[in-house]
């Protein structure tokens, strides 16, 4: 299949390349170096040095004779985009391709504003691109679960029907999230739902929630094909920002209560979601959403796994509350469903404290790069 | 009070500026042409010429005394919005400032994409422009019923409460649009929201139907004061259109079936609830969102309306339906609410055929400036 991913340079995008050229298909790999940008400018750097994309794919062709094609631009560009797209001709295209920072998209106007034109302009070109040359395609969208935030009811997957006054209909899901990052994620399902339903676009939306792990099959072979891993406020994930704590002897810092739930799944799951999502594209027509996570955690009972695994290791892990630079509930109904990706075949990687040691000794490896005043929160959610 | 319009030149933005004018208010109108140079640019212009907007100011000032303070520049430019709103200080903003034509956002890329950009940025700019400099001042935003789309249960205003499995919560209504300029409508509302509930702004957002008429108290005075009236397929709304066709003798172009409903109102009653709507700011923290409209018709019913007051003014009136060009149901279940403003103290001007006669005869003064050409779709929704 001729598949081509936007933001492939990125800690999911990369991986994914490297995932489906293994597989056997033709993968092209476009970035334009967004995120590092942001993260030189905020002094946010991952923990290892990722080579930049056109070194990874000639790396990953010498180690497994497998290419991936690159091509550097800006997709919010709708004529470098439209070349891509002409060229390329995709079946699929995976659509990483957006600032994905909450922190970041809360600092001020700049960046509030950069997350807003990117994340939008980005999705609404490709809409267009694949309208305009491939309306076949399928398109693959990373959404996010804090597109529903945490209402008092029970979250679907994707969509809703609403019994109101003895009449009933079919809706979208209520939406209301907790940043503008993770806003603008709303913007775009609002966008693709209605070039979907007006046009026949074929669209899979994976709401995921936040990923953590280093380690995939492609991944190992090299480090120099490790995806780019963020262990700060701006970039980091809260696990990963746990295990490397843990390492470098800095308490784990819980915001607020704790009590903030969310669901999780481990890299190598996330490979697995999208490749099933490829494999299995959905009407012309239709807009797929999927819940994309294995397991739900509170940040308190993520910090005492982590504290668990690093004991077992023999590190000394302490937890600290920190007051909560965001805004957010710290206690708060949360059963979200997520079986469609199960249905299609998922098998989940759980979080055992096998996988967090494994994920912890390798964080011991580059115990001596780690930068410890990036990791407490340097962004509050005030105007 | 001291109130700042953007979009100070359109249809309902004008005559906005000097019925508050005229009210007493200090009023600052700020406009980019940018809806006459689309209309220039798609042959749609006005059925009557409208000076520009400083003339317009001037001679309503030699008229009646009351003064309109013009500021010719582009909000989604925010050195200029963050410029004016600091000189200006508003006590209240009236956001009127969207490329507000459905068919012209869905006529091809460039004209889809300089809607989502102009009507995003623009809401961006102002939200945070009055964070950073009149935290306190009350933002009305006009939205679109258009917003809720065409729903299977009844719409309530904004929000409704869903059980769902046993427990409830309260959630925006469900939003699903018929055009992208709609959608954009529907994005404004997700930022908004956003931001009302992180930062505490305070937000009227009102949900106006198909507005028609070109009477206000102001408009009245003198010819050059009249707000532009469009009756072409791009900018002109169904009643407008109707009325100039009833008098240019061209048949009233239904599209489809003619059962697609929708809330009207008078542009009497549009002055009438933004006045409601500044007099009554919600409390900080809070997305007000009232239904403004007046009566539900079909298209069908309408047509019917217009052909017997033209009747009755002595004018042969046919009805032909033509092939929608749109997408949208044209026969459906549309109950409403529309009371928050009917509460504030709103008395509809409802669609007699008086009104409706003394709307044509208006038009009827300038028969020989109609150009048939430009009444028929021009744009139909594809790709």
């Amino acid at each position: 299949m001729r598949v081509l991913i936007l933001g492939g340079d990125g800690y999911l995008g990369w991986p994914t390349a490297m995932m489906l050229a293994a597989k056997g298909d033709d993968v092209f790999a476009v970035d334009n170096y967004l995120r590092r940008t942001i993260a030189r400018q905020t002094s946010s750097e991952a923990l290892v040095d990722n080579p930049n994309l056109e070194d990874r794919a000639r790396i990953f062709e010498e180690r497994t004779g497998h290419h991936v094609e690159v091509r550097i631009g800006d997709v919010t560009d709708m004529r470098f985009l439209e070349r891509v797209v002409r060229d390329v001709q995709p079946e699929a295209v995976i659509h990483y391709a957006e600032q994905p920072s909450a922190p970041y998209s809360m600092r001020g106007f700049d960046e509030a504003r950069l997350t807003l034109q990117n994340n939008l302009n980005a999705t609404f070109n490709l809409i267009w691109a694949v309208l305009q040359h491939v309306p076949e395609c399928h398109i693959v969208k990373l959404g996010t679960m804090g597109e529903y935030g945490t209402p008092d009811i029970d979250i679907e997957e994707g969509w809703i029907e609403i019994e109101h006054k003895g009449r009933r209909d079919r809706f979208l899901f209520p939406r209301q999230a907790g940043s503008l990052y993770h806003t603008t994620k709303i913007l775009d399902t609002d966008l693709l739902w209605f070039y979907v339903r007006t046009f026949g676009l074929r669209v899979t939306d994976l709401m995921q929630g936040p990923v953590y792990g280093i380690s995939t099959a492609e991944a190992d072979l090299d480090e120099a094909l490790l995806p780019n891993f963020h262990y700060d406020d701006i970039f980091g994930t809260v696990v990963n920002r746990f295990l490397v704590q843990a390492v470098a002897g800095v308490p784990l810092t819980v915001y607020g209560k704790g009590g903030q739930t969310r669901g999780y799944l481990n890299l190598r799951d996330t490979m697995q979601c999208i490749d099933l999502a490829v494999r299995h594209p959905p009407a012309a027509g239709e807009l797929r959403i999927m819940n994309q996570f294995t397991e739900t955690f509170s940040v308190n009972e993520l910090a005492r796994r982590v504290q668990d695994a690093g004991r077992a290791l023999g590190l000394e892990v302490k937890v600290q509350s920190l007051p909560n630079p965001r805004k957010e509930p710290e206690e708060h109904y949360y059963n979200p469903a997520h079986s469609a990706l199960l249905d299609l075949g998922l098998q989940p990687t759980y979080m055992t404290e096998a996988v967090l040691c494994s994920m912890l000794e390798m964080v011991m490896r580059y115990r001596d790069r780690i930068a410890v005043d990036r990791i407490l929160p340097r962004v509050t959610w005030r105007a």
